[in-house]
């Protein structure tokens, strides 16, 4: 159940709203957005009805939930979001690119990788510093060290950054040097962490959980709504199936199916989905083709000696025809192509 | 094994192979191409290295055949392939849009749909008589009566006919009508019926079941080409996965990575894979910017009252979106896209 | 539509009932079982409703069929069904193990192998002569020279027949020789080959595609079923997922599922499931356990030289454990081991 | 790498060899065991090679890791282990009924759904506090008020608890009330769970992944071991596949399987793969007959009520069918049904 507060509700409505669904033994949690704040209500909805908090003050709406999310439909929001990340659009009437290399291994690697992104067409920068690996002894990222170079990145190139987070405790951390908080497919539901990314003051980047379907997936997203965050982008990175030519199955229907579900902001992984250099291109242009909101690519200047996932990172060659696939399909799809942010121009953040 | 015969190899050379392999307790299959001629051989590769192929009369080359596949394969014949049919080229040159309805119902409702399938920008009339179905109580198509309405079809608009053929028993009868045989997903590993369509003379559109790997349909296609038909187009319909909110997952990467194992040219289905009317645009465009040489669509022109499929048969409103999407896309790809044959222009064949 | 027919019908009133079926435009498929006849009617059900089939002479009752299956449902057939194959019981108050080589290779290999079946326990002997391989470079079996070698095995040791046939066209050839007719995995929707098996007057083995769900199983049951022939056995031998462990992933709850829906009997191939031969013994005390009425095991005399799917064929060391565990658990299960009819004691067939 | 210590070896001797991987870069993880530690080496493997660890005082063997996970492998310790929890054990030669709510709801469900476990066998006692649900919407548990009662009823029973965590920052806390930590199946790759647990000091039962491949799930563990708990428990419960007439396929091949790779000890949930309580029985004999160390199941005195998975909840009447299932079999497979320990002979722990 979901209590939509009105616009000029008081501090103290709210807290009232709140207060009588926990003496029911329910929760609430607090969303504060730009124009309106909404209460999500987590217990047995019986219990809640007795309550007639639609007559309490300050209250505009109460939505029972029928669907297993809410405030990430478009049924109540049917106007597709934009979401900005450092001042950087993500929406509708755009076309984004975030590049960047797969895990920061150096300040010079990053740099360099960054570069190559710029001339790719990238707005945002990508990089891991913590990575998730299947394997303990595979690299595990830089860790805070790796987010000092990101930072610095970003004032040399001007570009926000987009980084994992893979831990409820280290949130607020990670959040003090990133633009973005990147959710990976492996923590699609780890829920402790949707609900503290959900509590960040960051967007989030949510990653489809490679055998997660799309209703879990925005079930998912709703978690991070429900704590106060409608600042989500969703992205397909592949699902996992029975074919093995490619690391994962690109489920390009998924963009528009969820477009229609969700007013959340679409985009499309084509490194990580096929696993492969030789397919970034082509799966770029039909994340474009489809209706894509951006595409999140892998970049590395020197992919043999990658210590994550060098197999799919372009190198300079593979640099241009990306910048040509998104400079010439934009416009046919209605986009336009959001361009770098002029170094410099952003403000410091902590590194 | 398979033994290349030199342009020059005389018949009686050819047959001597033939009774060499025969003797050693194998089988083997004359595959007469424009260029050469091949023969596939079947059996223990170890019995047939003791005849010394490599040496006799007429012998160009022998091949072990390591994968499961080689005729179909790039490896040996580098240069794509550009397959046609009743006189329209399918390749890496051109787009061809395929269109038409599901299931031939009537001769006016075949040859509506398939007027709107020319707006559509169609050079290939698609139409099943013989309809697989997974019920046996499921309507199951015309029959011979459906393969005469589609050569009356044929006849007004000018389109070649591509029809499924779903038994061995049947394809000389249904060769007969047809300008193109086209295998279902269902029969992708019905071995007999896949050396049935190698003798039959007639091009094959030979889509990918639905739970096959890729492996398995270049292995399926090989069976085609070892009964010496090399002229199989692929078609990518969707594979099955977890996700529910499409029938099947379009598996977008099996373009570029068919396109980079074998000559053949493919096309792509984006009516059968998605099951929704919705998609069928996006994933056109998709499939084209992903490379494919082609798309093959249900329209329907009352989608309600349709005996198969209705869900995803485009109406005409649909119609000049995807005009709009081939018409555009083609040129971006290098391609041209290929127009309709005019009417009256083909030559009649037996209805 | 199903129309039953009384025990007492004449056979004018059956032919009374198809031919007006015929008139509306539909096709009408008569089976004949041992206590009533079937008329499974195909076409518009709303064509049939007027014929008013229920007032007609013979007509015992007409049911609509609202799910894909009827005749193999157990809801109007409560009872589970014993099906006998040359004699041999497979039903609910028996197990039947039935065993031999994948592949008939030479009449040694598969008399040896034959002899190990009936040690490990075994009252039915399989063996392949007609293989469908993935590649056309495989082993394809020996053809009508394998089902003589089986003919003879069966009169040298006094075990029926279960052997593959894979084309529509050689079903009487094949069931010249066998005592029961096998549909393989890739076959499951051949719905031509269904039809004919339907026909054929052998009892069927069908086993599950490895993509297909339980529905479209014993959809494919209902396709020979309403041919006339209900002794059909259905064989779960693993589904296709994501796993690489094993070559597919036994779906032992399909056990207990499809024996709540069909009164058909059901079996478990442990063999092709798991592709290992360490997994057949504890998969085969799974599947007894699970309460399958029987399972197929391969068996080999000399697994390294097998032609086909050597790596999960049983050796002399594994006869033993197999025969212990269908000893000692079908007794728990409440049922009894089905014991090899007498060498000599079966009537001889075509050789 | 892995550094295995001699049992002699000094504190000093331990902390030298981490103070000279952390001053190459690395970091070192130190687990100590009953018999010998293990000091686990995440980083670069060449920088550690240089540090001639071999030769290092205390140290016994030196391990390079090529599979992506070790310290679980059968390779290096082909006994298969015995786990114990609250002082049962769980291994190769019992068999162990792990049992009750899916989710604790009151004291008096708790109690009366643990009284139905131990009818039906149980030794051990299952429940959750903290509910991982795909909707914020659906009921999450009772949190620290659910473990105070599993407590309680731990006391009242005698049943050690077993019971989920699911933030690494609750670790602690839940691990002061239960005897062995539950990771779930969504977070089986939520690696800061996985270490957290790793460190607690409490068996772990861990849930493979619904899209988990073995290999992945013995790494997950990995994560665990590397950390110093080598008292892990795997459980198969179902993966995730296109099959829909259960919740999920349970992978009974993963038994045999994963205990062929590792000396961990792995039981089977019956609840959870199938989702149907008519399933129970029958997986739950599987289960035991392909070799399982035990199961864990759902049992809940009113499924109609149940706030979480009431449908696969079995009730009394299934109880005795389940006592029955694990008293015949577990001698058959040369087990001992484990026995739940009196009433009172626990001591008691915080509650």
């Amino acid at each position: 159940m979901v209590v939509v507060m009105a616009p000029e509700a008081t501090q103290e409505e709210i807290d009232a709203v709140v207060a009588l669904v926990r003496s029911a033994g329910g929760d609430a949690f607090v969303s504060r957005g730009v124009s309106r704040t909404i209460v999500g209500l987590v217990g047995d909805v019986d219990d809640f009805e007795a309550l007639n908090l639609g007559s309490r003050g300050g209250v505009l709406q109460v939505m029972r939930v029928s669907a297993p999310y809410k405030l990430v439909s478009r049924q109540h929001h049917p106007a597709r979001s934009v979401i900005r990340v450092g001042g950087v659009p993500i929406g509708p009437d755009t076309l984004s690119v975030i590049a960047g290399p797969c895990a920061v291994e150096t300040p010079e690697q990053t740099l360099e990788a960054v570069r190559m992104a710029k001339r790719a067409g990238a707005c945002l920068l990508r990089g891991g510093a913590f990575k998730p690996r299947t394997s303990p002894y595979s690299y595990q990222g830089l860790g805070e060290r790796g987010l000092r170079i990101l930072a610095e990145v970003r004032q040399e190139t001007g570009l926000p950054v987009v980084t994992e987070v893979i831990d409820p405790g280290s949130v607020d951390m990670v959040a003090s040097y990133a633009d973005m908080l990147q959710i990976g497919a492996r923590n699609m539901q780890n829920f402790a962490l949707l609900q503290a990314v959900g509590r960040a003051g960051r967007p989030v980047l949510l990653k489809r959980g490679f055998s997660a379907t799309i209703e879990e997936w925005l079930s998912a997203a709703e978690y991070i709504a429900q704590r106060g965050n409608l600042d989500i982008v969703l992205c397909e990175r592949g699902i996992r199936t029975f074919e093995t030519a490619t690391r994962n199955t690109l489920d390009i229907s998924a963009v528009p199916v969820v477009q229609r579900l969700s007013h959340l902001p679409v985009i499309v992984d084509p490194s990580h989905s096929g696993g492969r250099r030789d397919l970034v291109v082509p799966l770029t242009r039909a994340a474009i083709a489809a209706g894509a909101d951006g595409v999140i690519i892998d970049i590395h200047p020197e992919p043999k000696t990658a210590l994550c996932d060098g197999d799919q990172a372009l190198v300079e060659s593979d640099v241009r025809e990306i910048a040509d696939a998104v400079t010439i399909l934009s416009p046919l799809m209605g986009r336009t192509l959001t361009m770098p942010v002029r170094a410099g121009a952003l403000p410091a953040r902590a590194a």
